[in-house]
C-alpha cells in the first residue's frame, strides 16, 4: 500500500531559536512537510515584521530547506503601525498568546478588547489573526470553551477578519467554528486526535504528552476526529510540534508542548488508516490549509508506504511524540 | 498564638516497605501525628491479617514510634476466611484498589460484585472497608463520581459495614458521603483542600502535586473545605502521604502521590487559619476518625505555634508537599 500525496503544510509550528532550532528545522522534512507556518513566541519574542523577517534568514541559516511562513506576536504593545508594517513584509499572521497559559507568554494578552485597533489594521491587512484560544485565568479544563465567546465576538466585531483558532481540543470548539463563516477556521494537532487527558494524567503522570491546550475527554477526541473524517474545510493540520529538552519536560515544573514533527505524516497516515479514513489525508495536510493561507500548490510530494516504523526514545535530546511505539505508514519524498 | 490540641490520627498514609520507609515513619511524628492507619498496597501486597502483623512489626523495626493500626488489601483472591482470620489478629480495615489506578494496582478490583462475600464477612467482623473510589477504565475527571452509584449500591448491600469512602476529591463525593448514615465516611487529604487540576496541569505539569483521585475543579476544593468548615463528622483528616523519591516523579511516566506528611499539621494549620476555621481543626485531625475507628484518645498533644517555617526543596530524596514554601504554623510535641 503506498499513497502519494503533495507534502504537508503545518500550518502551526514552533521552531525556537536557540539550540533546539537544529533538530526541530531538521524534523519538518522527515515529518512530510514542505511549508510551515513558524510561530512567534521565541525569546525574545518576534515583535515585528523586521524581527520575522529576520528569523525566517535565521532558520534557513540553521537549514530550513522548506518555505517558512512568518507571524508576529500580538502582545499589548503592539500598535495598529506595527500591523501595516509586517503586512508590508510579508508576515502572514498574526500570533495572539493569552497572558501566563503556555510556554513563553508572559507577555500575553489579557484584555482582547484593547487589541481591536490591532485587529482592524490586520483585517485591513488581511493579515491572519493567529489565536490560542484560552481565557486566562480560567480552569483548564475550561478555558478553551469559555474563549469561544470571545471568539464570537471578535468575528462579529470583524467579520471579514480571517481567524485561525489554533490547536482545538474541544467538541465545543468544533461546533463553533463550524456554525462561523469560512473566514473563521481552525488547526488540529496530532496529537489531539489520540490522546485525551488520560494519557497526561491517568494512572500515571506523562509530561511528554503536556501540551497546551491540554488534550481534554474521550468525547471531544472523538469530536476532532469525526470533523476531518466529515472532511471540513475549516479544520486543517498544525502539529504545534514544540521542541522541549528532556531535562526541561521531566522536573518538578515541566513545560507544555509536544515535540511531533519528525513522524507527523507517518503517523497522520498511520492514524488515518486505523480509523478508515487515509482519503482524508491529503486534504487535511495539504490542502484546505493552503488554501486559506493562499498559497499556490507546493509541486512537492511525499509518498506514505505501509509498513512498520519505530519511533525512537529520543531524537537529538528531545523525546518525540510516540516515542517507543511503532507506527505503519514510512515516508519517501518522491 | 498556640493551639494545643490532640496530636493528629492519620488515619490514611503509605509507609511502604523499602529504602522509602525509613523517611515515611520519620515523618509522621514531624507532621503531628501521633496514630496512623497503613496503608497495604506495599510489593508485595498485605493479603492476610499474618502479613499485617509482620508488617507492624517491620515498621517498629524501622523506628515507628506511634500506633500503628494495620489494613489488608483487597483482592479478587481475598476470601471471607482472609477477613475473619485478620480481624481475629486485629486488623482494622481492609482497603480496596479499583484495577490499574493507581500505584501497585495491578492485582486491584474490577468486578466489585465478585468482592460481596468479602464484604459480608467484613461486616460480620466488623472490619472498614477503606475504597479508593474511582471506576477502573473511566475517564480520569469522573472516575470518582462514576463510583459513587457503586457506593450506594454495596451501602445499600450491606448497611451495617462501616465504610470509608478514601481520600475524596469532588462535590458528588461530599455530597453522597452526607446523604449516607454515619457509617459510610470519608477521608480528606491535606492536598485536596488546597490545589485543583491547575496545580498539576495548568501552566506547566507538576508531577509533585499528581495524586490519585487527581485534584479536581475548584468548586469541588470548595466543597471539601466547606463540609470541614460545617465540623461534618462523617469528613476526618487521611494525608494519603505516599513517599515517591525524585527520579520516580521527574520522569516520562512519574508515580502518583504526594508526600505530605512531614508537615501535616504544620500545613492544616496554616490553611485552616487562612480559612478562618482553625477551631475546626482538631475535630477534623484528630478526633471524627478516631470516633469512626473506635480508639480511645491518644492522650499525647501537640502545640501548634504561630511562626513561619519554610518547608525544604526535599526531604531525604522526596519532595514534600509545599516544598520551598513557608508556612505559618510551627509544630511542637508537648
Amino acid at each position: 500500500m503506498e499513497l502519494r500525496i503533495p507534502a504537508a503544510d503545518d500550518l502551526h509550528i514552533h521552531l525556537r531559536n536557540d539550540e533546539r532550532t537544529l533538530a526541530a528545522v531538521k524534523a519538518v522534512r522527515e515529518g512530510g512537510a514542505c511549508r510551515v507556518l513558524a510561530m512567534p513566541n521565541t525569546s525574545p519574542a518576534l515583535a515585528t515584521g523586521e524581527d520575522a523577517t529576520k528569523y525566517r534568514h535565521y532558520l534557513v541559516m540553521q537549514g530550513a530547506d522548506f518555505d517558512i511562513l512568518t507571524t508576529i506576536k500580538l502582545m499589548p504593545t503592539t500598535t495598529p503601525e506595527m500591523i501595516t508594517e509586517a503586512a508590508r513584509l510579508g508576515v502572514s499572521a498574526g500570533k495572539q498568546y493569552p497572558l501566563g497559559v503556555t510556554t513563553n507568554s508572559e507577555d500575553g494578552v489579557s484584555d482582547f478588547r484593547a487589541m481591536y485597533p490591532v485587529y482592524e489594521a490586520m483585517a485591513q491587512s488581511d493579515m491572519v489573526l493567529s489565536l490560542h484560544g484560552e481565557v486566562p485565568g480560567a480552569f483548564v479544563m475550561d478555558a478553551e470553551t469559555e474563549f469561544l465567546d470571545e471568539l464570537h465576538r471578535i468575528h462579529r466585531a470583524f467579520p471579514k477578519l480571517r481567524i485561525v483558532l489554533e490547536h482545538i481540543t474541544t467538541q465545543a470548539a468544533v461546533e463553533a467554528v463550524r456554525s462561523l463563516p469560512d473566514n473563521v477556521v481552525a488547526t488540529i494537532t496530532d496529537h489531539h486526535l489520540d490522546i485525551t487527558l488520560d494519557d497526561v494524567i491517568g494512572s500515571t503522570i506523562q509530561p511528554h504528552h503536556f501540551c497546551k491546550p491540554v488534550a481534554k475527554r474521550p468525547s471531544d477526541r472523538k469530536a476532532l476526529n469525526e470533523v476531518v473524517r466529515e472532511g471540513h474545510p475549516s479544520f486543517f493540520s498544525g502539529t504545534d510540534s514544540a521542541p522541549h529538552l528532556i531535562a526541561d519536560k521531566e522536573n518538578a515544573c515541566g513545560c507544555a508542548g509536544i515535540f511531533n514533527a519528525p513522524y507527523h505524516m507517518q503517523f497522520l497516515a498511520t492514524h488515518f488508516d486505523a480509523l478508515e479514513m487515509l482519503p482524508r489525508l491529503a486534504d487535511f495536510t495539504s490542502k484546505f490549509g493552503a488554501e486559506f493561507y493562499r498559497l499556490p500548490p507546493s509541486g512537492e510530494e511525499i509518498m506514505l508506504i505501509k509498513r512498520d516504523v519505530l519511533v525512537p526514545n529520543t531524537y537529538d535530546g528531545i523525546v518525540p511524540f510516540k516515542a517507543g511505539q511503532t507506527l505503519t505508514y514510512d515516508l519517501a519524498w518522491i
